[in-house]
């Protein structure tokens, strides 16, 4: 380590790559970058960026896990192999598409792929709550000869946070404006916002999980047209559909909406069961299915838009506003986000620099420079843990 | 990082924990040592060593997984969490009993607890292998304040060994002896054995896992004598018994005594469904409860004693063995290895200076020390892996 560290020291920037794969499992992002090392730096350039799809195989049975099948733990001792080996494999093929040697990298951060995620309910010291993320960093490191962090969930649960969200503090870092009131929103499988006021302090962020983003969407059109995966379709179909919007204020009572952040959301509550539920009352009302879409969608800017009104619109205002995410390509959404929150714009994040595909990735390169160099990567009054720490854990991968 | 590891570098000797619990889950042991920062410096003083019991949910629920049972990814997410803070306590409970402060410990080596282990059947790149440790390095940082090695099997696995054993490595830097011939045998729920001949170099080192070790006896005790936990119980009983020969033969023949090194194992091959076969052997048998009983303490120790014989005695002869884990505690046991290898004297590991319980756990605080001064803590001739790495992954608990 000893060594290791003077290497890092002795350095004014990084080349690092950010490992991400989301709820979703479309794929493992990978993004490499350069980095500078002092602190609340946002000078960050992308180097490369490239996704992997995972072997059919291996997604299909992290699915069912993250839906809330059974497995040994024999079963999952060898996922988390094959996860590791997966990430591996996509960092070693973005390098090469970008022709980046993997031993010029100085580290690596990886989210790992998320299979449960089990907040406290009560907050405060209730430690009926865990995460897991699967892949571990060892193996990474080891696979590719390149020092991984990784497991940025744990600590936070353990000190009483959510585990999540972690973009805020990249937000923090990166895309913070001198001039601006800036909102940043990502619609991947859960939607989360991170709000920075013009020329913020760390203390002045706030940011949760809206609720549902693309994961309801995802499951009902996997559902209602099995085998015709593509998003292009998706979003012709919803060009001619109509959301119901008694469908959606009924599921907008759902109690999280209802709960004031901290708070941070998955499979658990807007996983399958959840969509099952709306295609059981889409289907007793009577709906086409092309509008049972449409009406998850509307769920998702709907519930949003409503928890910027509740907990983020009191405490200041809003000038502008980037979505990151697969909810940034699908134009219906951005339609009706345009629409919901005029005057404000409504734009992707890639006016911010980076595309929307790379943005989390790239977080996680950034946090990790904060492991390596122990700062505090969280904003603990986010996740509602007692203090902020060093999350992430370190393979020297020698 | 780099302050810490400025801290630690500016050390001559460290002030450690080890924390390990084995696969029979009886307690959590904790030892406090104190070593020096030399590499292959035999310097290791036992400061402080207790057990703290898990909670007894906690324990049924760990065992019941270990066995094969089925979970959720939900469900082993909060068990992650159980183990951690169950970890955390059992440290503040020895610092407390033995009037350490954790804020003066330096660092933590962290076992976890083994809930899975699946090493490659075919060695070499074979990744259809895992290993999977409860309680997070990550968490067992923040609860203790202390940085924390941990997961220290991964890597191993990742470049195709068998992620154990762990123990020859610290064996080999505390224990080989200038003018002796020495085994360490240890008997815990698995048996194994690191062979260290004289003045030996690291290549020169044999270690495997011979086979079961008191995982059938305990599983057997368990089912014959329910409620009757003490083991005072178990070795009074087998004064008294009379082991089948006929029946230990048949097991003796089981593939995995006929494999050549490296070679580890686990419930999978010794845990609950072979102790069921033992049973149902020896009861169509018609062997008495206690009969059964001391047959399965000799298929450990006949098994052991050919193993020795098959893969060891070939390669140098053996002056003295050290017998540690919960098998140095029964007599009846200890009686047959000294009986078996006659004229070498079979003695506890107490001889040499650590008390048989605390012997993993000084073992884990040295792998640690390894890692965070990022030097390879593994013998891969042993473990099959395609080359030493630092094994573990560190948590800073800032």
């Amino acid at each position: 380590l000893v060594s290791v560290i003077e290497r890092l020291k002795g350095k004014k920037s990084f080349l690092a790559a950010g490992l991400m794969s989301g709820t979703s499992m479309d794929g493992i992002d990978v993004a490499l970058v350069r980095l500078t090392a002092a602190a609340e730096s946002s000078g960050v350039d992308l180097v490369g960026f490239g996704t992997s799809p995972y072997p059919e195989e291996l997604r299909g049975t992290l699915r069912d896990l993250a839906y809330g099948g059974q497995c040994s733990t024999e079963d999952l001792a060898v996922l988390h192999t094959g996860v590791a080996v997966a990430f591996a494999n996509a960092f070693h093929a973005t390098c090469r598409d970008v022709e980046v040697k993997a031993a010029d990298v100085d580290f690596i951060g990886s989210h790992g792929q998320t299979v449960a995620h089990v907040p406290p309910t009560s907050g405060g010291t209730n430690l009926i709550a865990g995460t897991l993320q699967l892949g571990p960093p060892g193996m990474i490191a080891v696979l590719t000869g390149v020092m991984t962090v990784g497991d940025f969930r744990s600590a936070d649960i353990a000190l009483g946070g959510q585990g999540a969200p972690l973009a805020p503090y990249a937000d923090y870092v990166l895309r913070r404006s001198r001039t601006q009131n800036r909102l940043i929103l990502n619609i991947g499988g859960i939607a989360n916002v991170t709000y920075l006021p013009a020329n913020c302090s760390v203390g002045e962020v706030i940011a949760f999980d809206t609720g549902p983003g693309n994961m309801v969407v995802d499951e009902l059109y996997r559902v209602l047209y099995p085998g015709e995966g593509s998003y292009d379709k998706l979003n012709e179909l919803l060009t001619a559909a109509e959301p119901s919007h008694t469908l959606v204020e009924r599921f907008l009572d759902m109690s999280y909406f209802g709960v004031a952040p901290p708070k941070s959301a998955g499979h658990r509550e807007f996983g399958g069961r959840l969509a099952w539920e709306f295609l059981s009352q889409a289907e007793s009302g009577g709906l086409r299915k092309v509008d049972t879409l449409a009406s998850a969608v509307t769920l998702t800017t709907r519930s949003i838009h409503s928890a910027l009104k509740a907990y983020v619109m009191p405490h200041g205002e809003i000038d502008e506003i980037f979505v990151t995410g697969g909810g940034s390509r699908n134009p219906i959404m951005m339609r009706e986000l345009g629409m919901m929150f005029d005057p404000i714009v409504v734009r992707p994040i890639d006016d911010l620099g980076v595309p929307a595909e790379a943005k989390e990735a790239v977080d996680f390169a950034v946090l990790a420079r904060e492991s390596l160099l122990c700062r505090p990567n969280v904003l603990n009054a986010v996740t509602g843990a007692s203090r902020a720490s060093v999350l992430g854990t370190i393979a020297l991968g020698a």
